[in-house]
């Protein structure tokens, strides 16, 4: 009862913050994200009766308590699933550096989810295996689908799952992650969406999200950079308007930050290169633009004195069983 | 026909963003503010038949087109009170330097206003007065009473005026101006009242304005430092989050405007100094503190690399009419 899988981590063009229900993850507003082909985790699952416990490595570190913990919340879900009781070791790699604002739990909980139902024999379908994605970390369950992902904002667990908009060669994007800080984050993302609602403009970012959506799944679909670029910039900027007048306040952004939104605006405006960016619930930038800027694009990144490296995604496929002889140690 | 008068600058802690009319600058919500002594601008008013148009000079230098034609607007409305068609020659000097993010509007418009009145002899009452100077410039409105002011944001012309709620006396606050920059903003404010119904976040904005502006006018009333930090810097940034997300986006910050948002916090939060930040239409930083903790922050903000001066502005008087022989020359 062995089973490997891969999964890769998305970047939100359409950002999910706050949840209607905590414990189910089910988000107040539907987004829409790219999958990163060059950012993922490899993960494999082995249920055995050996075990009295579930044991969690990743990156070939033993962990315990609370990622242990959530490990093990997730694999409940299977074995209920599964009619079973057995324990699992599991052991996980990625391959881009932790705490660099690269969502480690969106590629991890998809490679789970996959790799459990692979161990099990349960051959869920994909809709089914994005719901479980889910319930470990929201943004999981866009890391399931390939390309290009919008995850739905249904009422209810069955309802509340991602679907490919667009596989990863319909547009040839690429995400520079350029990372400014290393810092872990004082309040992470799953404690970030618990204050979500202190903020005065949550009820108007998500009032606001369907209308959102549409413009940013019509600039996807058309490949319209410029739209797509409005778009993607108001929406991280609305989330960061609720995280910092939340209670407690939640400033994640940097000079460096700052400074990084400045350069791509006059990349973008007075040089006029497809480039925008986004950010997550950190300082570093995530910075979009066209495969053949890309290196012109990365250089002027690293030519900045406040960024440390610079990462590179580009669109990715869907989350996929592997053989497990090709899995992490 | 000739009256001098003095105003101070005022600093919002309650902030003033977007308008129900523009023509009258009826604000869509009330907002409470600081006159500043130590920033103040002079102005004398002579109305002559010698005059063939209107007459503006600014700390000297005679001023045609833009400016001209704003003071030319606002003497009209005096001109039309009086029932007089005389040309006024207005000479205005301000003792803080142009282009610093402190707002220069707001006490050469409450000086124009006072001294328009006391030229004309109308004897207007200090209710008339705020509401003449807000015709010109909103915020002006709040330089007209003394002290800590509340601008009530009426539906019409009559209601739309502010009012004292305690004298300079009452609490020894200080505005530390950190100029980090001194270029000219690219949108000022009368621009970027008029977008500010585009951001999507406004709606929510004014409609928790009112909790706001009680919040800080019993933090004012009560000398409570703490809800007074928690409450300004919680408005300064729902206002800016509406000035980036409207369209065009308006992001005044740069990366020294979060440098000094990550030092006053930390002043406060780690080293427990009575310290707070709000930010006006431009990259500037006010930090907001107690009179015998004045020194020690400013030295702190003098030694940050990125602060260029620090002015100071102490609570402030009324503005009042003065002997045209003190007058600005």
């Amino acid at each position: 009862m062995i089973g490997s899988a891969r999964a890769y981590s998305n970047i939100a063009f359409i950002k999910y913050w706050g949840n209607r229900d905590d414990t189910l993850r089910l988000a107040l507003n539907g987004s829409i994200s790219m999958n990163l082909a060059g950012l993922e985790t490899i993960t494999t699952v082995e249920f055995s009766s050996d075990l009295e416990q579930d044991q969690l490595s990743i990156n070939g570190s033993d962990q315990s308590e609370g990622a242990l913990a959530r490990v093990s919340a997730h694999l409940d879900h299977f074995r209920r699933r599964a009619a079973i009781d057995l324990r699992a070791s599991v052991r996980s790699t990625n391959n881009f550096p932790a705490g660099t604002g690269v969502a480690s739990s969106a590629s991890a909980f998809a490679a789970l989810a996959v790799a459990a139902d692979s161990a099990l024999e349960l051959h869920m379908s994909e809709k089914e295996l994005s719901m479980y994605a889910r319930l470990g970390s929201g943004s999981a369950c866009r890391s399931i689908p390939a390309g290009f992902v919008e995850w739905y904002a249904g009422p209810d667990d069955a309802s509340s799952f991602a679907e490919s908009l667009a596989p990863p060669e319909h547009w040839n994007l690429v995400d520079l992650v350029a990372i400014v800080s290393r810092e872990h984050k004082a309040v992470g993302s799953t404690g970030g969406h618990k204050v979500a609602p202190t903020s005065p403009l949550q009820g108007a970012r998500v009032a606001d999200a369907q209308r959102r959506i549409d413009w940013c799944r019509e600039a996807l679909l058309r490949r319209d950079f410029n739209a797509l670029a409005e778009v993607i910039e108001l929406d991280a900027l609305m989330m960061h308007a609720v995280m910092m007048t939340s209670k407690p306040t939640l400033l994640y952004w940097t000079p460096a930050t700052l400074g990084l939104i400045e350069a791509v605006r006059q990349w973008r405006e007075k040089d006029g290169l497809p480039v925008a960016f986004t950010i997550d619930a950190g300082p570093n930038v995530h910075v979009i633009t066209e495969a053949s800027f890309a290196e012109e694009i990365a250089e002027g990144l690293r030519a900045l004195p406040t960024v440390q490296e610079v990462l590179s995604g580009r669109p990715g496929g869907a989350a996929t069983a592997i053989d497990t002889h090709l899995r992490a140690s």
